[in-house]
């Protein structure tokens, strides 16, 4: 398992508190999970909870990016993080011990991101419409709003308690693989412009990005039909007078 | 079980830092537990944490004690919790998880307390000669050492983790259905049309049209998704030069 771990990335999206950077970082060191990637960081925390005495080494080697899709680019599962009192409707939702259990089945067969939105607001929808779906913190609905780190420590808790009780796929029964995150978002990206091409969607129109984007990720493909369908749409974007087929 | 968890008292034990005292009534308060008392905390520290910004009303509410046996007096069953790393030789230690069932059964009954340590000693052998056993958070070996907050957010976790109180899905959120095989097979062959008329297949391609086909299943879409998507092939459909919009 602490292999399967490895596969794990922890994504902290436009932190803005270097004790809370800190404390999820630690969390990670107690739980045993390594890869931590920050995703527009307020600069000013990032470099204090880097300096900070006690920051644990993987803070150090924290990776940085731009936004969402680069870091998750190489992730096969990726699944956002909320709390009681939001209202996810337009994602699958799950309890955090159920979600754990789906988590931790994906971590044998690749990278998985697990993403944590900022102290004031979350993940917003952009954020989340990378995610192929939700897990939730059974939090009271009077008080839902946890503190970051400690929604850190609990959801990798929640991970490694199952380490010993995670019941094996039965025998004969093959892992599912599935399509990387980078590949589902060439996808979108190629099929967005096809819709714009013939006048589904309007230009720059961003809840139909997003809705389209959320709707890839929902058909949970597999490598081979993520590859095949983005084959046909580069073929009818091709057809529809760009040279969409010739780039990559 | 919410009354039953009015059963709980967190007994923070020489607590020095106001953000960590802070922390855990936070955490508390996520997880529907009322009941703080504090022994012999850092004065500054509980001051600080009583006035700050956001600081819960249990923390106002909490009860000062001298030292751990009159914080509790009042319980049939007095827990201290410890990490990886520690050696506890007098006590009798339970995995969290196993621990939380028995603190659970307890707590149907009469008053529980859950012991926390200062920050950086934990419990001292006096202090935990008043519990009846200890629980462990299963962190690594190598790190063992957590956050007071984060421990304590982990715990009432796994106090509350096996609750049913949770809405299995939020307001407003279907049953998973799925599209009919009359909507996918509609979407298959509005599909196969386009791919024939941008060059993707022959016509007539009978193992081509099987392979779409399967693929076009293997989506298992809702009929929403499915709606949409027969929506967006039949506008492309539209531009390539057909008139499938207008079909039915």
């Amino acid at each position: 398992m602490t292999s399967n771990l490895d596969n794990l990335r922890v994504v902290l999206v436009a932190t803005r508190n270097p004790l809370n950077m800190g404390a999820a970082a630690r969390a990670m060191s107690n739980f045993g999970v390594r890869r931590l990637r920050v995703v527009n960081p307020y600069e000013v925390a990032f470099r204090e909870a880097r300096s900070a005495v006690g920051a644990a080494a993987l803070l150090a080697k924290a990776e940085q990016y731009e936004n969402v899709a680069e870091a998750v680019a190489d992730c096969k599962l990726v699944v956002g993080t909320t709390v009681a009192g939001r209202r996810e409707l337009q994602h699958r939702l799950h309890r955090l011990d159920k979600g754990a259990r789906a988590i931790i089945r994906q971590l044998k067969t690749g990278p998985v991101a697990l993403l944590f939105g900022s102290e004031r607001f979350g993940l917003s929808n952009e954020e989340l419409s990378h995610c192929h779906w939700l897990m939730r913190i059974p939090t009271r609905e009077e008080h839902g709003s946890m503190n970051l780190g400690q929604a850190v420590a609990v959801c990798l808790y929640e991970l490694v308690r199952g380490q010993k009780t995670t019941p094996a796929k039965p025998p004969g029964k093959k892992e599912k693989t599935s399509a990387a995150s980078g590949e589902l978002e060439r996808l979108t990206l190629v099929l967005l412009k096809v819709l714009h091409d013939v006048g589904y969607v309007k230009p720059r129109a961003v809840a139909a990005e997003e809705k389209l984007r959320r709707l890839v990720r929902r058909l949970e493909l597999n490598p081979n039909d993520a590859e095949v369908l983005l084959g046909m749409v580069r073929q009818i974007a091709w057809k529809l007078g760009g040279n969409e087929k010739d780039n990559k």
